[in-house]
């Protein structure tokens, strides 16, 4: 590998990782250094937070929507291939309350569509006949998905990117630059890879304005779902969500919320109680074997972006080549493939150059 | 697999995933069911807060030097063959007080021997010069061994259960009979394996009044350490120890305490103090590259049992058959792949019976 | 206030704070060492963590009935002539479960009785109508009693303290003799008063075994309930409890549990939930104003004693003349100028001989 | 009282209690509504968080300069007549480098004056010979002041406005209008006074875009300091501050930074790291009697506001008569009494309007 281009990722959430991976397989020479790494928890370090499962919510986006297009692909392949990942398949269904359906919201996107871009991509779409839906909602649409645990999914994603070879520096930068010199190799990097999320509001050399936390919040519990489900909007606030997803081999997450600009890493009580209400009477059946079981209550801020995320090249002074991948907001896992290869594009790119 | 003698694991630390492993490579249906997962820290669940290494402080016990010899040899072959499962080889070096020399202490044990049980046993043993050891010691060893990552280790086992097939479900137990239902397949449990660590002493049927918690204290840093350090004791209190560690793509383990019968959750910040004082005494090299940066504090309960490890078959009056594999205090990854083998010896057994 | 006796108060909860000021009203010149004080969390100091309340559980035990009696006078002076004290008259009731009437309970005591032993002592005093009582209890009482605010009564306390020339010293000790020294005149001490509740049993020279925790949570609300209430049993095991209890100027607690044994600092989640569950349903006025409104949940380790609270004169070697005040177990506040009245007389005897 | 004015007062921090202790000694009905209370800790509430001192760091602003001269008065009294406060003298001594002496920093303000505008305010102001200094410093001066417990303090103030007649509802707003209907009395309130801090940029009907969270974190430690230090700036970034102040009866908070616009409440345990070693080298006397003894580390966001604090009278559509007083950053304490003046002259103009 002592020809390959050397290349430091920084950052080691679902971006950083899925790029590293995606990066090795073409044969680079990666090391990644990040502040933290899966097994972390921290207000700073989102990718442990998440639910996660694919349940696009792109509108009138053909970037954004082939990024998740592509990552449903992949994660198809993974649930067959790989049951060691974490990722299995689970029915998604989305309801829209009769007052979100003229709502124009960044938040909402494409979830109020009743026949979404998505619609042929996946498995067995279905509209739902009306009349079955339960009280208080008009519309709702199922598909066939899935969801990962990814507290098994991220140390999955990072022993594959151990297994290609990639190096994994644990390290705090204040600048960018200094990746530049931390190449596992000893010698300097020939690109940098900039997957910092939400820390690129704060990384010297990057300092992205644009960038804003989407806090969330859920409660995970040993129970368990026969399927995904969300809803278009609740009774207790613009900001609050409910969404459920059974995990592979551990419990079920209760969501949620989505407040934006809000940085508070604790824990809101009444939240929680919230989210509980609204979960056990979207889906009474999660108390089927056993009366609800809480393993604990998660907050992660979604490293969400004005303008949308952030793929591109650039050229920094005193840096060199970046290719920046963060901003996906709620959005990490399901877009994660597709933003993974758009990196590997502009890094052959910047090669070329 | 329909044929396959059905097992209930209960309990997914190190035990129970390692367990559960080498009784899915025998070709047993095995399905785990455990309170708390790979991704979970809690206070109950020790395994996530180990350091962890291979580092024996066996005396004078066969059965225990025997169970870390096997786990010597897997370990070595990890190394080699699994870059994706987050253990590397490291130095081991242990110095030794003079005032601690002549102590009989069931915590130290072999560590004071000037040539333990496994000089034979591991690579490259080597008894210190004197001469060269650092001001304060009078007797050193050094030898081959390896370091994990217990945040890439433990996901990593537990995804090696995954692709063998073994199935996880998440939940609290109350009684150990209630293990008897909860095999994935639906049908009846013909065996349960207990990994239940410190929860031994309160699972309904077990409770067993020897388990005691062995309170360890540590602080996480990004820095590198260039070998794994231990001694036989500090100036800071009886319960105070000093061990270092290097883990593959995580950061240095700095430790540490021994806190017999202390359940105590909560980080003591003194003893934090004290960890980092001494730890940059022994190893000053920990800041070669930057100044000390430390991701976090940790807590974690070592499952000790008076009279050691119970590793053994029961026949459970309203259960059947329980073969028991928990109380490894802190040898519980030095010593995981020894004891599997035995819960293995004994499933075999129970099945003849 | 030269030639007064010099006392030494070790401990700053309510035992502590108690004891010091009725030892300085006596003349004596008191300095508090505490490890904790008011304004600390910390689960070895359990005091702010209290309710609190009078609601006598004695039964047939007169040394404990009369500490209870003297504290319910103190009590209710305090409510007429202390504003600031944080305490207010609140009406307490208490019903039973007709499957609960016969048992023989240490937790519960007196809890049970129709007409318990201070029926004359207490204002307005009533047996209830079984015909008016919720579903599902068979007996009941009613009568005048109090209710503190130990977030103001607390502090109010230490700042009668100082105010009588208390002095306090913030210290950890790890024997009692170390308080010898540490009298804030530079002089030795007289006299040592031991108030360590549940470090009792960890203190150097006093390490009491019969000390052990019973583990309370609770969960703080922002809403307000009529009246103080209690239940002699859950149908959620018999370790939990259900209390329901409105603070001057701070919310109600709403409890809880009394775990035997149980160190558990951290907070469990689903028993918060039950503990919700069941206070909504014994008081739904809580949500006559506003949907229940969680500040946050509380675990607190009541220092509980075999044997019940130790309060002694003891003369030990290297010490001097000790008097212990800790083990109140569950009634540290409504027992307190019982128990501190009986270490004034103690101290007196001390010094007389 | 049934004439008096009726005032409800929003917050309880030291803003609101003392704005609510002197408005109810003019003889106003006051009712403090407030989501967090003394003995609470919660991020959004700021006052249990702080030192606290008095340690004028106003430049060239009269207004500023004189509510800090107020309150200066006022802490000289209760230093002398109310031993309960929990405030006690403490000579005050702040060295400049001279990397700093040309610095025009909004943050230190005065700090970098030889003579400040309260060198005839205080007692025996001195400047410091330059050849007494530490290594490192070219000037610095010392003088007479207060060091308070906020822990005893707060509560204390808390008690005043009780014994006072006060009343305190724990509750959450959403908007200042609701605070309308939430007086003591059940009637309409006549004046609404805003103290909300930092939460004046979320709560409905003020949302303070001006407000920005100044973050600080603190170690509490039980040693003890000869005086109050404060330096003009530290080799760790230009964020960063150190300070010490030794508390009556609790210990010494060992400070510090003021990270501007940071919303983390989490503490920084590398922050913790760099506050200890400078503290210990500024005042090694912190360990004449033992050593360090941390008890905890503190977390507070200061509410700073571009353009300095809000005091003023506003006439809020849907509400009324508001008087403002928020935004003090990190001089709440010691502008406390000035500010609350401020309020009381406010509140007699809008009633003679």
């Amino acid at each position: 590998m002592t020809n390959a281009k050397k290349i430091v990722v920084i950052g080691a959430g679902v971006a950083g990782l899925t790029s590293a991976l995606q990066l090795s397989k073409k044969g680079y020479d990666v090391t990644i250094v990040a502040k933290f790494v899966p097994g972390d928890y921290d207000i700073e370090y989102t990718s442990p937070w998440a639910g996660a499962n694919w349940m696009s919510f792109v509108k009138d986006n053909q970037r954004l929507a082939n990024y998740d297009r592509i990552t449903y692909g992949v994660f198809q392949r993974l649930v067959k291939e790989c049951p060691d990942a974490g990722i299995w398949p689970q029915r998604c269904i989305t309801y829209v309350r009769p007052e979100d359906l003229d709502k124009q919201s960044d938040l909402l996107g494409g979830l109020l569509d009743a026949r979404p871009w998505f619609a042929d991509l996946v498995g067995n779409f279905t509209m739902l006949d009306p009349s079955t839906l339960p009280k208080g909602y008009c519309q709702g649409i199922a598909y066939d998905s899935v969801c990962m645990n990814v507290q098994v999914y991220l140390p999955w994603l990072q022993s594959q990117c151990f297994a290609n070879g990639v190096k994994l520096k644990v390290i705090t930068l204040k600048h960018i630059k200094e990746a530049v010199n931390l190449h596992a190799s000893g010698c300097k990097a020939d690109l940098i890879v900039n997957c910092t999320g939400l820390l690129a509001s704060k990384l010297g050399g990057v300092m992205d304005s644009k960038i804003y936390p989407g806090r969330g919040q859920t409660v995970l519990v040993r129970n368990h779902a026969p399927a995904m489900y969300n809803v278009s909007g609740t009774t207790d606030g613009e900001d609050e969500l409910t969404y459920i997803m059974s995990r592979p081999g551990g419990g079920t997450i209760l969501g949620g919320c989505y407040q934006k600009g809000n940085w508070n890493g604790a824990v809101d009580p009444n939240l929680a109680e919230r989210i509980i209400r609204r979960s056990l009477e979207l889906c009474p059946e999660l108390e089927n074997d056993f009366p609800l079981d809480i393993v604990r209550h998660n907050v992660g801020l979604r490293p969400s972006r004005e303008g949308g995320p952030r793929v591109e090249l650039e050229d920094l002074d005193g840096v060199g080549k970046v290719v920046h991948n963060y901003g996906a907001g709620g959005a990490g896992y399901q877009s994660s493939y597709g933003m993974a290869d758009h990196v590997v594009e502009l890094a052959e790119l910047a090669f070329k150059e």
